[in-house]
């Protein structure tokens, strides 16, 4: 049963600080070594630190991108998927999430946090956005990903 | 040069109070006299409220719709535009505004001021997400219909 | 009931003949003379014939584009709506059209052609790809018209 | 340099003939032995059957969905992305695709025919629409396999 692997979905800025990267880093990793496949936008920042950090556990990632060409992934993207839909891939960053978790971004990662809220999606924040109490908030890496992990499992259940 | 209209979005809840219902309804009154094409979402609550407002001015009202029935649209939408896109047609709402007022709304709104902020595009709100200071604040509708116009022709001028 | 109008979609190339243009052209002045809207993928060549023909008849043109800058549309469309999403936008023409009339055009044609034999929409072939006998052939501009606004009408009374 | 793998599309019905599917199933082994990424819209008949094929020699299948929910791909889907687009998400097959294989399919097919051949993809014909002289004739599968991957590899090269 293929299609019973787990997604969690990471979102954040497309440019970050070193100390942003290695949280993400961090995420990446733990998604990796829990099996889940890491699903983001497959830009810089926060999503290349988390699939550089997913791919250091042998992980795998799902990069969706705004643009026609998949030379636009980052390097440690192994599924790149190519949209041509904008800024509206971020809607399909998150709905192909079973778990959502925010990291400190922008605009574009509000778009995401709001899309994740209106869908009921799980989503838990690290230093993020904080626009609704049904983020739930991580204090660090490692909680974030068990949090994700915990939810996507529940809400796989449910259905 | 048909293509020199003005595009004024309006954005908020699906359903809402008769209080905000009234607030839209001047909102959209407001868009029409200034012969302006009313933009929204096509649906109830807020956008529909707008759409009446703009029909009793006899202004133009263009509803962008999440499914493929055109029959989704409220009764006050000239042009029901049906796109298929689900949520994704928030963004269309968004990039087919010259400027936006947002009114209250939740998380479907809150990914609308996400993205006219992530373009750039002049937002105005009244009693809406305030998740940054640039949204514009306007104490009533007449206030955000003047400042939305102001901009969209600002922005107009300089493209 | 605003949302009564009838959409007739008219597709082809982006650049033709000035025999194809004469005739989108006429296609345009004929579905304006009936009251119908006249949908369009907004560029050039058929798309901006068959606007030109509608405005001389004061029609209501609507073009939606493939860009996300609504200076994109010809100078005959009342009713840009920029979508972002390149050839995706093919799909949103032919599910906002009632019935549709196909001119010369290639594949991106083609592609509308498709599409409105998949959703079942009616569907009048001038000169265009015949790729099913379910694409009722017309043998002038007139007869498209009034085959397309008869199966459009009748479209609308079944649902 | 993971972005690196070759990805070829597979399209065909939704609904297919023993027969079909047997040389569905050829084609999917093939892509899979070359060590290439099947692509595909992720649902039943042509698609399924390649999918199972490449999965019989361990290959990796990715599946574009046209709804919201990812149990709709078919049980040998190994990454499927769910897109909401309805019919819209044909196009994203095609996006992501080095080259493509066409099999025996209908409009929905036909439409990812026209669009591979709007953007200048590399399309190989088995026993499907022959609307181009630009969609290659292969004789059965092990050659529609061998054209499409050179292809591939070629457009690779060159861009």
């Amino acid at each position: 049963m293929p299609n019973n692997k787990i997604f969690i979905g990471v979102i954040g800025a497309g440019v970050c600080s070193d100390e942003v990267s290695r949280l993400a880093g961090d995420v990446g990793e733990g998604i990796a070594k829990a099996g889940a496949v890491l699903v983001c936008g497959g830009m810089g920042g926060v999503m290349e630190a988390a699939c550089k950090g997913a791919k250091r556990q042998n992980g795998v990632t799902v990069g969706i991108l705004p643009g026609t060409d998949k030379g636009q992934a980052n390097a440690f993207v192994d599924y790149p998927i190519s949209t041509g839909l904008g800024e509206g891939r971020n809607l399909l960053v998150v709905r192909n999430s079973d778990a959502i978790i925010a990291l400190p971004g922008e605009f574009g990662t509000l778009s995401e946090i709001a899309f994740s809220l209106r869908m009921g999606k799980p989503i838990v924040g690290l230093s993020t956005w904080q626009v609704s109490d049904k983020i739930i908030q991580a204090k660090n890496a490692a909680e974030a990903v068990s949090i994700a992990l915990d939810r996507a499992k529940a809400s796989r259940s449910e259905s």
